[in-house]
């Protein structure tokens, strides 16, 4: 987007780097290719080492490079569209749900989870971990909690935790009339857990999806998604059933 | 939404700092309140202030702390719901919008831009900016890219460029029959002009949501807004007609 500045402003050292980087890599560069030292890229640009360093950062954070520990800075492939607002809105685990439930345990969920539920701070809820996975790789972790008052059926069911349950957990969500959903979308940071399954360090940055599913008159279940904020691209909503040519659609828009 | 391991898992230093920090922030500080300088912080909890800025940084990043220049850190307010999504979609500029239009020129569009509007890399698009305040306060800023080839009643008109021509872009998109709309959001860093707008330095990180307008069978207009990654949360549909009792929304869920 560094093309189409109504009006000029002045720029930081590092953000006009950034810049040109941008357009090498545009030009000069194949993706999953591997950029030159940092040493020799500072002296190719004329620049200090801290300089290229908030530039690399920066177009790390864009998604259009990736930093790997023992591999250097690879040029990023374009990021994947993530389907994530559902046009027919649907319970987690339907058919179709592109969800792989991984576990179940009895949580605490954390204040903002229980103040959505309505949910005592000290009650424990049923809570679902899932994973989505896209071309084989984890783009997303979630858990989803589910108060006990929301699946009354549960409690026939032997298994106490685990996928069993976790089934479980999802059918007798099933079977309440969904009445609506809402989600929103912020930016945080990688619990260890979540990053553990996402193949990040914890801390790296992520897009939280939190999305509340209505029955009854009431916020049954709440799902608190984290999807990799470097190679994923979340999309909502419909086409109005048109069909259009996706082309270009790889590249970022910015 | 540290409180919920389903699996522990070792955690570096200054992440397990982040925790501790963040239980402290909920329990010993207030909203605005300054934090102590990074030497007694330190001292405090018995780190390294390297490791102390790294969970600072954290802290910055999931929207729990603001650094501002002069002032120092202090605990930041509850990130804003700013919705995006709406239910009945509609052109920018319809009636309800809280876009204000403030320009207008003509330029390329980014080439990613250009892919989905299906124009030529080199041919130059009306380029709206709009930018979106809530409670005084600017949170997103936005460029409308429009084709002629969308509004092919807008040469009558004279003012070349400037409010007035936004206005006459807007309203020429709006004779169009809408026929369905997409949005995607992913992570980006702000640009010099849009983070001069949005009271930011440039490379802030900043969600940039992406809507594609579809009338006559194609994408007549692209918008792509930039919202403040640290002050927003974007939110998404509709609840169904529910009322629901936002208990607890104002606190971010992780």
């Amino acid at each position: 987007m560094g093309t189409t500045q109504l009006e000029p402003v002045p720029e930081p050292k590092y953000w006009h780097l950034r810049t040109v980087l941008s357009e090498a890599l545009d030009s000069d560069f194949a993706v999953g290719e591997i950029l030159p030292n940092e040493r020799d890229l500072a002296a190719r640009f004329g620049v200090a080492r801290a300089t290229l360093r908030q530039a690399l950062e920066q177009l790390e954070l864009e998604g259009r490079l990736q930093r790997r520990r023992g591999v250097g800075t690879t040029v990023a492939p374009p990021r994947m569209g993530v389907a994530v607002g559902a046009e027919q809105h649907s319970w987690p685990g339907a058919s179709g749900d592109t969800w792989q439930p991984v576990d179940c345990a009895e949580a605490n969920p954390p204040a903002a989870v229980a103040g959505l539920l309505d949910t005592d701070a000290d009650e424990q809820v049923h809570t679902v971990r899932r994973t989505r996975m896209t071309h084989g790789q984890p783009v997303a972790a979630e858990l989803l909690y589910v108060p006990g008052g929301s699946v009354p059926g549960l409690t026939a069911i032997g298994a106490p935790a685990g996928t069993a349950r976790a089934r479980a957990v999802l059918r007798e969500l099933q079977r309440l009339d969904l009445e609506g959903q809402d989600q929103s979308v912020e930016l945080g940071s990688a619990r260890a857990d979540d990053a553990k399954e996402l193949d990040r360090l914890p801390g790296a940055p992520v897009l939280v999806v939190t999305t509340r599913y209505f029955a009854e008159g009431r916020t049954v279940a709440v799902a608190v998604a984290t999807y990799r904020a470097d190679t994923c691209r979340l999309t909502f909503g419909e086409s109005g059933g048109v069909q259009i040519t996706h082309a270009g659609e790889g590249r970022r828009a910015s």
